[in-house]
């Protein structure tokens, strides 16, 4: 690879990035663009504006975005339709959020000329190949930077005395090692690393970030009503809103009630397993209204169907092949499944429980007449039932009638 | 079908079933023999053997037998290893107690000279299939008798008038409607129709039979260790047990804590959508334990593959196919995948939760060395990664290569 | 079932659906419309008019259509979009011309205010699946009468002394009964049951009926291009032609030269084997070319996730569920991937076998840079491969290393 | 990776793998084992160890193995249980040999003490891949050298160059390109490179060397039949055979009749997409036939669960996954499936086709009793199928009548 004359960076103002800009600019000598996205992190994006413009990034290379309708419309939404859960449990919410910044840097990159794009993510993790498969499948000419892969700032102290040389400032809080590390967005925050090493070891409390302890949620109960359209959630007890704010919302009711707790081990795409805590309050509630409206207005065959594709779904995700012809072909499977898929499901949260006890809908599917116990208005006859488990039967018929013959 | 001269009838001692015995006498004037079955259901059995002397059964022609080990060694225990839920959630109570009923039914027609076998199962729902499919499976000359199918006693009003005109006791409970219908066993408690037969609205709090309502369980969160070996639980807090005991305490714990409730509208496979209340406390912590454990000691390929399949295997076991050759191979396929997976989850249960909050093995593929943010020490070359994502990448990138030639 | 009022009859003016004719009039007494179709089956449709007249059907009352361009482009070719093979390799000749014939019944019964529909399939195969099952996915208020599985003109003499009863001319060679059954159409004709149904006979030379044997075919090969515009044939030879005309080309080509002879034994929905000779000559051309271009222009994810897929698929139209969500659902994934399926292949014909020899595109993915022999050009690092492998390689030597841990 | 002290390589005695023997001791002053298996490739193995010797190798560290049968027996018959091909066609006859040399390479390893292994596979291939994916699941702490990967001889010239410095014995028809690279083994020829490079040009006849040109096969046809047990096959034409008998007798018949030429674009594991000739004669036949004995001997529900597994299995062997869990869970339940695929086909060979033309077993499901159109003798209740209809459309039914509510 030939070296870089213009790199679009992944900046979030913090430290690890910033060294990250420096580096680039000494490194390689090459004119640095800054994006920073509000995915719903839950930070300030202007301090990163400043210290962008204090490490002589011009005004003009400075790009800040709030992309959070964006996020939750194109990228959460279409795998909450598959109902996608890595591993039986993870809700992918580090994964989904890659290829959307992957595809701001490749654009930025065409609209400044820019020959690189350059990410802050570690040569032992899975963001790596998400941000850097997106970036390739959406311009395969497009240069890659992983700093982390490349440079030889490999301890926490090579860094600060990097930081030091360079003038990058640091915060006090950060003289120090984080006990762990953390990923946030509006549809989750993931913690690793560090006092999470042991996977023996319970948790720490102090992990936790975005939930109370179920221990600490209200005693009352709280229930909340979900409307769906085609597949998507629109609006909250009644109230119509804009994907964002919804998952906004979601995030509030299922924090309080201490919700979306998650402890996982799971195999990354690098090929070691890892341990991760996961916090998706919104997302779990969302999951749960999701399967709570399919399960009236979704046929079975239609339903199994995406059952059975949803692991295969879930994976290209974790493993970074958003931008992909079999991810994209699946997603046309799925979104043909929800043309129905419209209606409201109430649910009951406490305790960091999110249980569907009610659901309703125009579209639904569920007949009373055909599964009454009360006497039959005719809509469905008994005695079919008898032909159909003849005919079901009858290749196991021929089966156990060839296993009596051969042990004659 | 000509008429049966002897029947193996599933008998509860239960109004219906008695009910079916003397029709079987009088419909058909053949023989019946009873099979009772102990699976948990936690009711007596001797009733159902003086009962059934009451209607004239000759004592000989009277099974009655504790089948809980083998409901759980054979049938439980070999699905939980596959994680399998049905529709995301339904964890087969019901469905995996009917194979192993058809079994011994056939296997009492084999010893007592009988041709064929009776069930109490209606013509609209899953039971039957099973009941049948299971039989057949298992001797292809026998007949299956489903009265419900059969006779006219299609109304409450018929059904009581023709015990009493066949001197068949009737409790006194029994003369009003149950308000919904109940099946049980040691795996769950599933309720269904009348008055959840509208899924719009909540389940009223007295369906719920085996599990303490969430907001009355205990205030203090309790621990619980599940040792697991070659896929199976073997112990609980240290103590091995028995399959059938370790599902008995699992359910004491689950059920103390407001563990494993479900309210469900499924489909079924003769058609038509339902909708059930499902309590399955001990099961519930079985799941969440038996993923635990997986997730430190299957690899990713193998738990991948098996998620992919656990859909279809689910669905068989739902449908009535657990004597098939599919099911048979998925389990073979299953089994082998299990060889390792061995060790010890802790389980924190709280108000309805059953998160694993820590998990240890000698078998674990977890490795601190490989995935610490510690500087290596050589186990992993982060540079690797650089290749591993470029081949990834490679078609990518030669898609997004021709979309841009046949743009120009 | 309350009788029906009107019915269509899927009507073919053969003895046997004449039959149905009549025997509808007579056990029902209700106005027949009789609908014959030119699916490509080779017969001319004009004495199935003239025998409708004579049976007393009112002109407005006979539907005789065209139907082989609609035929051709909205079923068969969708579904060579999948490679779609049954069982390895049965092309799904009769099963994909059943549901057309339904929906033209249903959409009759519309027009005319019938509340039937009826066909000449029997109570043993697959065919009487296909029609219902999609007459009800379309209408579900339709009766569907299927005279073979309620009348009792069991036999063969039993049926002569019908038609002679009822004035239905009988044509010299139908007194005698065929020696083998068949169905043809466009695609295909299939041949089965009497000398066919012992499957340890060699089928007889007589049986096939629209490809010459292998063995006298031309000893010269011959080529022949077939272009493809997504996914679909749109030209023989460089000519375009319409879907029905490009396969009917093929018919010719691929007949002359012996392909496409199929002798099967094959698993019914119903539940038995049964024992099937096929000729698919222009559909066996069709799916090679097929596989040929999508080998240059189909990414390797899409194309194996359309391989995955493909059984299933083909399951779903052999059982008779084209008019299902998820037959729909596979469809939205499969014409997805075929949105770059453009360009030509050439294929050899010879003696029974068809083989592709060549194949070109604007949009292929081949790429000689990458592959070349010849030094590289950059456009590929080799030492990619270590990392790349490296890391595949990780958790089955973390699974190697568990095993040697565990042996000591 | 620290310095290898001893490896053993992968050996032919040919050139290029003579030339990788000198480099190994010079680059790396290590002392080689060679290994030199008899696949079946069809080449004299005296001249390796000739070579060998010559080159400086001591007696002791040199292996010659005629390893065909447990080739057969251990990788190429489980495979064709599972009916294996890649991308529809491909019958993986490279893929299958490459994790047995690596076993034995390993194995050779561990004998002699050497703590690396090498291999003459290019870095654009996919027999890297296989070659080292299997060593690492086999020994973990295993080094393996890939010289094509390390050493800057990447031109013929300099090739030539090194073998002449290094007193290296150099062929006449080695001295110049050979049109195109062979690889061989008992199950198949593959050709690829220089001149099959252009996809859109016919591979030349010279190409082929295993079978005749169909147009010069024999004019008259000839039948075999293949006895099978339990999935393998076991005998010719009656005559009891070992695995790797059976194949090269299958090998004969089909080379002969000009049986299993593959001309074929694949997607390679490593990204991009090769064009490559295969000759896989005895193969197809095996393919055919094992496809005929299971069509009558394996379930249909079986049978399409296998089906639908296929591609997942093949790619693995592909891929390099011969020795992962997953391949061998898949493995478990094909072989699970072939407990009564017992039995015996008879083929028709004919100018490169192979058909089943007749299958008998004793282990047959195929009922004559069923399927005839015969009068029935009571094995099958046409009026059956109507509640099996019934049931299987009333899901059908329930989405037509919402779309007929809906749409009021």
């Amino acid at each position: 690879m030939s070296a870089p004359k213009k790199v679009v960076l992944a900046y979030s103002g913090g430290l690890d990035t910033s060294i990250i800009l420096k580096w680039l600019q000494t490194e390689y000598g090459c004119e640095v663009v800054t994006f920073t996205a509000d995915l719903g992190q839950g930070e300030e994006l202007e301090p990163a504006r400043k210290k962008a413009e204090l490490l002589g990034i011009a005004p003009e290379n400075i790009y800040i975005e709030d992309v959070r309708e964006e996020f939750v419309r194109d990228f959460v939404f279409p795998m909450f339709r598959a109902n996608a859960v890595y591993e039986g449990l993870y809700l992918l919410g580090t994964s989904i959020a890659r290829p959307l910044i992957s595809k701001r840097l490749v654009e930025i990159a065409a609209e400044t000329g820019a020959d690189a794009v350059a990410h802050g993510a570690t040569g032992k993790g899975n963001d790596q190949v998400r941000f850097e498969l997106a970036a390739y499948a959406l311009n395969p000419d497009i240069k890659v930077i992983a700093p982390w892969r490349e440079w030889d700032l490999s301890s926490r102290t090579k860094l600060l005395e990097f930081a030091e040389q360079n003038q990058i400032p640091i915060a006090k809080d950060k003289r120090g090692e984080a006990p762990f590390s953390v990923d946030a967005n509006l549809l989750h925050t993931s913690s690793e690393g560090k006092v999470l090493e042991d996977p023996a070891d319970e948790a720490p409390d102090y992990v936790y970030q975005r939930t109370v302890n179920p221990e600490d949620a209200p005693n009352e109960p709280e229930f909340v009503e979900v409307g769906f359209e085609r597949g998507d959630a629109v609006s909250i007890n009644g109230e119509a809103m804009s994907p964002a704010t919804i998952l906004t919302k979601l995030n509030e009711l299922g924090g309080k009630h201490g919700c979306g707790r998650l402890d996982l081990v799971e195999g990354r795409f690098v090929g070691m397993k890892s341990r991760g805590v996961y916090e998706t309050p919104g997302g779990t509630l969302l999951l749960e209204a999701h399967r709570g409206i399919e399960s009236i207005t979704l046929d079975r065959g239609a339903a199994h169907l995406k059952d059975e594709l949803m692991p295969k779904y879930a994976e290209l995700i974790y493993n970074g092949f958003w931008f992909s012809p079999e991810r994209e072909m699946l997603q046309a499977l799925i979104d043909k499944s929800q043309e129905h898929v419209t209606g409201t499901v109430r649910l009951k949260l406490y305790k960091g429980l999110a249980r569907t006890v009610a659901r309703w809908s125009d579209h639904s599917l569920y007949s009373e007449a055909h599964v009454t116990f009360e006497e039959d208005a005719g809509a469905y006859d008994q005695k079919d039932a008898a032909g159909f488990i003849q005919l079901n039967a009858l290749r196991l018929k021929l089966l156990a009638a060839r296993d009596k013959r051969l042990k004659k």
